[in-house]
């Protein structure tokens, strides 16, 4: 007869997912995996230091959370508070650009090397997405990092995007649909072209914060980013301006921008992609 | 006529190194890079997350500090510091034990899931290694990541090892080196079996530290460790116990390595890998 031994902590990867409430039963030649639904597991919270790890977040069948503060995802945070209808990321110019011509009420966003490319509507500055500009519209983004990576997490069913915009709000959602799903969270930082961005490894901190500490389980990763946003807190603003991206954005007169996107918890939504879609979480589920 | 351009900041990978003092010349269909020498440039001081990046340190050919906290580098250190001729890293327990039988005085050390393998003379905890029992002898050693860290970057010309205990020691010497050898420094984060390790990237933030700030560029990676360890450093032994690695090895009963390794700058000895030997590096160039 085969003994189910109930794990008394999270599973970890090697276990092959990061659920919680598993119960592994060993059967002389595979792994079983199943749910017990044991509520008194904590939600596993992991962190991807680089956007091609998403993967091992979609694997891992976590609820993803997608961090590009400067600039991309605090872009899509302020379009959706502001009544955009919904945002759709795409990959390549082109794309935006077909998009548009088979919709012409659709606004083309974005940017490539800072900057917003030829035709398009808008670029990729949050300030930009005002009421008057995006309300009740549709908006196609495509930008260098961010939208790559929420494009590597499609087939993740839960893909959320968080900046320090939203923190607070991230960080409840994300918890509320893994503690639903019994699966774990994944923090991803989109980086700069594929590189590990400092401002998006600290908005991964300011998001840890918002999870009551008994109820999520940390790897090393989210720890050393708690510890990174403890000690960037006190001049945030300052500390996140001496990262390269913001360094670059700064030169290319987007100073503002980085001001804008170091605001914590200013927004309520949790932008939610569905169907590739990004939409605010509240009216679509 | 070609025009050589000097750069004023300190290059970066994209351009082939991170070396400093750098004309790029632009020859039509290649890229020539030789030194100029220019000592205003700072040093660009980059951060590896996983071990396996190693051989990105190596091709950008910095002096390459690899960070094994827990406990490797911190038992290669306090071997050095107690008298030992020299620690051989070898990745696998056949090899340290073939070592060890073509040459019957050497010590055979290390671990597999933290515990002394079969017939090793010692384990790998620092506190073994004490005088009495290493002072003037050769030391096998084989562990589970950091001797495979170490390994992956035998092609650097420069491989140092770095630990709490030795941190400020460790920090001055590369930059020595890096300023004479107009490179940069790569400090580069061993983790437990290729993963990221929360108490090496406090390492790097509190070795990071030692670098006077007017001499050194830091990349994004680096700032975000500086801030780990500024978070962290109150409670430093603590936050290091919560890591993952501290867990595993308080549950095995190695809660006296956890603390002894938390300690910063207890020892001066800076150890060099030269020809497949770990050695001193006061005694060696």
């Amino acid at each position: 007869m085969e003994v189910g031994l109930i794990f008394p902590f999270p599973l970890k990867r090697s276990y092959g997912g990061s659920q919680k409430g598993i119960t592994y039963v060993p059967n002389g030649d595979s792994q079983n995996l199943f749910h017990t639904g044991d509520a008194d597991l904590k939600t596993p919270l992991n962190l991807e230091f680089i956007a091609k790890d998403t993967v091992k977040a979609v694997e891992r069948r976590d609820v993803i959370v997608i961090i590009d503060a400067l600039r991309c995802c605090s872009t899509i945070v302020t379009a959706l508070t502001n009544g955009a209808a919904c945002v759709i990321p795409v990959i390549t110019i082109p794309e935006a650009r077909m998009l548009k011509k088979k919709n012409p009420g659709f606004i083309t966003a974005g940017e490539r090397k800072g900057i917003k490319p030829k035709g398009f509507t808008l670029g990729n500055s949050p300030l930009e997405f005002s009421s008057e500009n995006v309300k009740g519209r549709v908006v196609i983004l495509t930008t260098t990092s961010g939208t790559k990576a929420i494009s590597l997490s499609k087939k993740g069913e839960w893909v959320l995007i968080g900046a320090f915009l939203n923190a607070k709000a991230v960080a409840e959602a994300s918890l509320k649909i893994a503690e639903k799903e019994e699966t774990g969270i994944s923090l991803v930082l989109a980086g700069k072209e594929g590189q590990f961005s400092l401002e998006d490894f600290l908005c991964a901190g300011a998001i840890a914060e918002g999870f009551p500490a008994e109820k999520v389980e940390l790897d090393d990763a989210v720890r050393a980013a708690l510890l990174g946003f403890e000690g960037a807190r006190r001049s945030l603003k300052k500390v996140i301006q001496q990262g390269s991206h913001a360094q670059y954005l700064e030169k290319k007169g987007f100073e503002n921008d980085v001001e804008f996107c170091s605001k914590m918890n200013i927004f309520a939504v949790v932008p939610f992609l569905k169907e590739e879609k990004i939409v605010p979480l509240e009216t679509s589920v």
